[in-house]
């Protein structure tokens, strides 16, 4: 399997600060990034894949895991180094994402830990790090931060943006903060303006890491380990279902005593414990606040309005079962953008899903991407063809 | 609206301990019980009421609020006076179930904090709380406390014995504990062994409680407040459902401000604040214990041979927007028990109907009840006449 390195690429500085929508402004602005197969002279052959809440730029090949990176981004001290990136099936050599085709760029969200800006890093000339005085930042200010790093990276033009969660929110600011640039988009099991319902989980991940004891308001010295944990967990049960932990967890016990924890327990709490060794209470944080903030209609005259000024072709796709983002949602989201299709996948795993079913997952975007970009290949469809059920 | 007292009953003592389940022994064991209605004098007009989690035996009626009553329960003080019982709807002349007729019990469980022998309850002859020392106990253990305190009020036969979530569960292991004693059961959004997917939001909750800083293994002075009004909010969110906060809640803000907090988060935080004001944190988690261990077919050889034992006739309740206990798992229940019938609440509101929609609640229950024990009022149908779909 190829390797594959994360950049860091300073996009801005102090002189020329990045104004967010809040109006603050941040200094020195980077992002880490990983690119995969080649750009075209042309710069329109480019595919920009978007993560989920605490996921990395690493997306595809093997992780570089010298003792640069490591010095750039320690929270990757976690990763295992036989570990893929987590959308590896994805991404490669005649995969949906076709690296002999594309040019892949995966780039990590301002706000989180793993190279970009965030509440982890130092403040501009400090040694001081922001925690949780770090500003506000919403979808669109991760997605105009990401537009900048695809301009310095010569791209004109993206073929598509794909991504699922938080991943599909960029996706669909993409379509709308930059229409000229972006020809399709696929967003999943993702959201037009955050639920109430996603809201409250939002909220109880928050309160989970505010409950620890060495919280501190923010200003903790080591990561307030008990309540990210529990914030981890919270998330876990929202992005599976009933059905997937009846058939693996059952009522088995971790070990024969009686009084031995639940199979599913030890399976949550180890959960919560490798989600410690690797992310930041402070960024988990500004990422669910950017995430509850997310509202494709704000200042465009509501989600409805917005999404119906979407030019580029959507393939929108919900999972059946998916208790944070129901396919009754994303159904919604396809009927409200003029070009689109909707597909669902029909998956007893529930939102995690769109990372775990990556076979079937792949097979709906090459369809998808195939039939708006016409080859040689024989399972290639005409757009046209595709009707959404309203 | 009549007024209705929780009373309290000594039922073992340390001459004569109760023996639980695990094998360990509790000395002065009381409940607190509320009835409604007479006890006909051949003892056989009475219906058993089970209650949920974190409620109490006070179903219905207006609290009586001495300070006689204040003195046995302290957290009583959090009552509301003119807040009737929690089945108030479902309780009284006339209602599904009668007080003209019936001999209605309602009895706070062993565990609880509000009357009965639990964790805030003092250690026989101390001033001594039990705290995170008390035992472990079990559904069954409730029950065969339920049934002590059966005796001693007179109570020969169970016309029926009701009860959602919990309650539910008292309701089944009554049937397989008691069969001699009870006619019929009326099992609510129930589960007849704990899931892993409910086991999961207990551990959740159980943890919120353990982050608090104040938690102390248990031997906390005062609540570990933070902690349980997390606990509380994980609760409620897997007691609702997405439907029903996006029409409650939507997107909207507490106050004009776009940096106040979202309804929804102030609405969970609430519910959390209510909950330390009136529950016992080593409760809650002696109950979700007992909750998870919960398995009507331990010793009895699975669960699908003791459901297949039960005599009683069933009224097996499922809300179809349930994710806690789906409708799913209530029809399992009916299929596995010989004279049963499902009915499905069809409802938005999730798990907490059984609480809410009460009118619907109560004609399911008088149509049961009416067709077991035929009288002259028109409704009334023939058990027969109601079939399973299997």
């Amino acid at each position: 399997m190829f390797k594959s390195r994360t950049r860091i690429k300073q996009l801005f500085t102090r002189k020329e600060p990045f104004i967010l929508e809040s109006g603050q402004s941040l200094g020195e602005v980077q992002l880490a990034y990983e690119t995969y197969g080649k750009l075209n002279k042309d710069g329109r052959n480019a595919i920009l894949v978007c993560h989920a809440l605490t996921a990395d730029a690493h997306a595809a090949g093997l992780p570089v895991l010298d003792s640069r990176i490591l010095e750039e981004i320690p929270l990757y001290r976690s990763k295992n180094p036989d570990q893929p990136g987590w959308w590896n099936d994805l991404i490669g050599p005649g995969k949906a994402l076709d690296t002999d085709r594309y040019f892949i760029i995966s780039s990590n969200v301002l706000g989180s830990c793993y190279g970009s800006t965030g509440p982890a890093s130092f403040k501009p000339g400090s040694r001081q790090t922001y925690g949780p005085d770090f500003p506000e930042i919403t979808v669109r200010d991760m997605v105009r931060a990401q537009k900048r790093l695809l301009d310095s990276l010569g791209v004109k033009e993206l073929f598509t943006a794909v991504g699922g969660s938080l991943g599909g929110m960029q996706v669909l600011e993409w379509a709308l903060l930059y229409p000229q640039m972006i020809r399709s988009i696929i967003p999943i099991a993702t959201s037009a303006g955050h639920s109430a319902w996603a809201i409250g989980y939002s909220h109880l991940t928050r309160q989970a890491i505010m409950t620890d004891p060495s919280w501190n308001n923010g200003y903790y010295r080591k990561q307030p380990h008990r309540g990210l944990s529990l914030a981890r967990q919270i998330g876990m049960v929202s992005y599976r279902t009933d059905i997937s932990f009846e058939q693996r967890f059952g009522r088995h016990k971790q070990a024969g005593a009686a009084t031995a924890p639940f199979k599913v327990e030890s399976y949550l709490s180890y959960q919560g414990k490798k989600l410690v060794q690797r992310f930041d209470a402070n960024s988990l944080i500004t990422l669910t606040r950017a995430m509850d903030n997310h509202d494709v209609g704000r200042g465009r005259k509501g989600i409805s309005n917005a999404l119906a000024t979407i030019n580029a072709r959507a393939l929108c796709i919900g999972i059946s079962s998916d208790i944070l983002y129901p396919a009754s949602e994303q159904k919604q989201i396809a009927r409200a953008i003029p070009h689109s299709l909707y597909r669902e996948l029909i998956s007893n795993d529930g939102h995690d899903s769109f990372l775990i079913e990556t076979d079937r997952i792949g097979r709906l975007i090459s369809d998808f991407l195939n039939s708006i970009f016409p080859n040689s290949r024989q399972e290639s469809l005409v757009y046209d063809n595709y009707e959404i059920r309203r």
